[in-house]
C-alpha cells in the first residue's frame, strides 16, 4: 500500500463530524492514505471561493496527490460527481464549475464517476462526500485506474470566472477572496499587471485610496496605512500594516479596483 | 506496531493547544497512531450533543478504532473514567452519559479505568483529556488489554435521551441537534417514521410550517424554501433551500415537530 | 526515512489554505512526517500569546519533534528566520522573541536559517511559513543537521514576558491568557505562589471578587460561583462553575490579580 496524500476542502465547517467521518470512510479503505484538510471553511455554496482557493495550493502538494472538493449545492440532484486527472494531480468534485481554474491550467482528463461499486452501500441524498467522494479518492489512491470508476466525458461544466479587463485605458478589476486577516485579494496577477504597466507610473484606486506603488512586504509602510502588496500566489492584495484592510475599508468582495497608467492620471 | 486510529471529539474549542497536547501524548506512546478529529466544536459540557455526533460517526471508521470523547464537566471530581468496547470499536470517556447511545447499539462491556500506570506521572485536576484519556487510548493502541487498565463495571451511567413519542395519534419530536448549515436535525429516525406513518399521507409542522411531503433532494424546491428531508444519519431534517432553517425559522434545539397522519389533518 | 512529528502554530486562522499549503510542502519533501496543529488561532501578531502556548504545550511531544511557529508580523523585512535546539526539540520561527519562553527553559543553540537551498525556489515576501519555515522543517525531519542550514548566532531576540512581582508584600500578577471557556489564566506559576504564602492564609483578588482558597476541581463549587483553581501548566487560573469567567467578570488579557497575606487582609 502507498502513502498517498488526500486532500480535502469543504464547506463543512467543524462543527459537525461530517470532515471527520470522511476521514474515516478513507481509512477503512486505505489505512495508509495521508489526509489533509484545504479548507473547511469555505462559504456555504461558494463554488468560486473553493475554486480560486484549489486553485493556488493544488500543486505545493505531492505528485499524485488527490484533491477532493466537496462544495456543492446540487448534491443529491443530477448534478454529476467527477474525476480529474492532469498530468501531476487528481480532483474529486461535482461537476459544477468548482474545478474550472484547474481545467485552465494544465490538459486534463475528466470522468464521470458512475461504478457504484467505489461508493458506500447506501448512498444519501444529502452527504455524497461520505458516500460517493471519500470512498472513490480512498480506492485511487489504491491504484485503481480512473477508467474503472467512470466514462471519460468532454460535456463537462468550466465554470465562470471574473478575469480583469481594460476599458478606456483603465485596467479594471475586482476583490475575489478576502483572507483571514483581512487582506484583499485582486483579481489582478502580476503577470497582467505588469503586461498592462509596462515602464509607467500608475495609480491604484479602490473606494476612495490611491496608491503609488506596491510595497515590499507588510511593514514597510507605517502602523495603519493601507498598501498594495503582490500576495503569496502572486495576485495584487490591499491591506492594513498591522490591521485589516477588509475592516479599514469596509470592503466585500466585488468591489472594483482600477488600475491608471500615470499620463492617464489626469483624464 | 500497529497503525490504529483514535479519534477525538471535545468541547475544547481550536483555539488553545489542548487538541495538539493530547495528540502529543499519544504519538509520544505510540509514534503509529493515526489521530483524527471527529470534532472540537461541541458546546462547553454539552455531553448529549457529543453523544449524538459520536452516534452517528463512530461505525465510519476502521474496525478497532479508538473513539476519545473530553466533554466533561466532572472533570477532577468523583465520576469516573472509563473505556467502552463492543464488537468493532473502543471508547474511552467519562462516565456521564456520553456513552450512553452507544451502549444502546450493540452489546458493550465498560471498565473503570483506574491503573494509573497507563496515565501520565502528573494528573491535574483540570486536563484529564492529557493526563488520562490520551494516554490510556495511546495504551490500548499498542495493544494493551482493556483487563488491564481497569476493572469491569455494569453500574455506568446510561444518560438519559429525548425519544420521540405518539400522543393523541401525533408523533411528537424535537429538534436535537443544528448543524453548521443550519439545517435542523430531529429526533425522528426513519424507521420510526415509517412505522408510524405507513402508506398515509403526513403533515409536518414546525413553528408555523407545514410541509407535506419529504423532498428527494436540497434543491428539488426553490431557493428559500422551507423542506423536509431524509438526513446522512436517517433522521428527520428541516431545512431551507441555499439557506439556513435556523435563522429562517428562528429555532433552537429543543423545538417540537409534529407528525399527523392526513386523516388527522382536521383535528 | 523517519516519522518525525512537525507540529504547526500559528496565527492563520483556518480559513484560507496557508496552513494546508504548509503541509503539502512538507509532505512533499518528508512523505512520512507527521505534522500536527498546535492552534492556528493565535490572535493576529499576537506574538506573546504564541510564546506562551508553545512554552505549555512544546514537551508534551516525542523528543526530537519539530515546532514550527509562525506569528510573524515583520515578514518580508530583515528580522531573522530562525532555528533553535535544546537537547530534547527543534523550533523554527521569526526571531522575534515567541521562543522568548523556550530560551528561558532549557539551554539553547540558536542558528540564522540562510541557505536558501533549503527554502522553496521563489520565496515570497507575504508567506514564508510556505517557502522558508516548512521546508527547511521538513529537510531538518530527514536528519539535515542546523549547522548545514545556517550559521549560530548569539544577539537573538529574548522577547519580553510579565512576570509577577511583589510590591508592598502583595504578589501582582496580571491575566496572560484566556482559554476557549472563558478561563482567566495568570502569570503566576504555582511554585511562585506557594514560595510567596507558604503557610498562611490568603486572599486572591480579581476585580470585585475576593477568593479565600483554590479548589480542588471546577464542580467543588456550586454553578455559576467563581473559582480559583491550579490549571493544567500550574498557573493559577480564574474560572466560573459551568460558566465563562471572561464573561461573568469582563475581563481582558492585562487585567491585575492582586495575592494579599492574611496578616495583611486589613491592609
Amino acid at each position: 500500500m502507498t502513502r498517498r496524500v488526500i486532500t480535502l476542502t469543504t464547506d463543512f465547517g467543524l462543527k459537525d463530524a461530517f470532515v471527520g467521518i470522511m476521514k474515516g470512510v478513507i481509512l477503512k479503505i486505505n489505512p495508509e492514505a495521508e489526509i489533509v484538510d484545504l479548507t473547511h471553511e469555505i462559504g456555504p455554496q461558494d463554488v468560486k471561493q473553493a475554486a480560486f482557493i484549489l486553485c493556488n495550493a493544488y500543486h505545493y502538494f505531492p505528485h499524485q496527490t488527490i484533491h477532493i472538493v466537496v462544495v456543492d449545492p446540487g448534491v443529491g440532484s443530477k448534478r454529476r460527481p467527477i474525476l480529474a486527472k492532469n498530468k501531476d494531480y487528481f480532483f474529486i468534485a461535482p461537476d459544477n464549475g468548482v474545478l474550472g481554474l484547474i481545467y485552465q491550467k494544465k490538459k486534463t482528463s475528466v470522468y464521470h464517476i458512475t461504478n457504484t461499486k467505489y461508493f458506500l452501500p447506501n448512498v444519501s441524498q444529502t452527504f455524497q462526500g461520505r458516500d460517493i467522494f471519500a470512498p472513490v479518492a480512498a480506492y485511487l489512491s489504491l491504484d485503481i485506474p480512473p477508467e474503472q470508476m467512470g466514462i471519460e466525458i468532454t460535456d463537462y461544466e468550466r465554470g465562470k470566472w471574473p478575469f480583469p479587463k481594460i476599458k478606456d485605458h483603465v485596467l479594471l478589476g475586482e476583490i475575489i477572496y478576502i483572507d483571514h486577516f483581512g487582506n484583499l485579494i485582486t483579481n489582478i496577477h502580476k503577470d497582467v499587471f505588469k503586461k498592462f504597466v509596462k515602464d509607467s507610473k500608475f495609480l491604484i484606486t479602490i473606494k476612495d485610496i490611491d496608491l503609488k506603488d506596491i510595497s515590499p512586504y507588510y511593514l514597510a509602510v507605517p502602523y495603519g496605512e493601507i498598501l498594495a502588496i503582490w500576495g503569496s500566489s502572486e495576485y495584487l492584495e490591499i491591506c492594513q500594516s498591522m490591521g485589516s484592510a477588509k475592516m479599514a475599508l469596509n470592503v466585500k468582495v466585488g468591489e472594483t479596483i482600477r488600475i491608471k497608467l500615470s499620463e492617464k492620471l489626469n483624464d
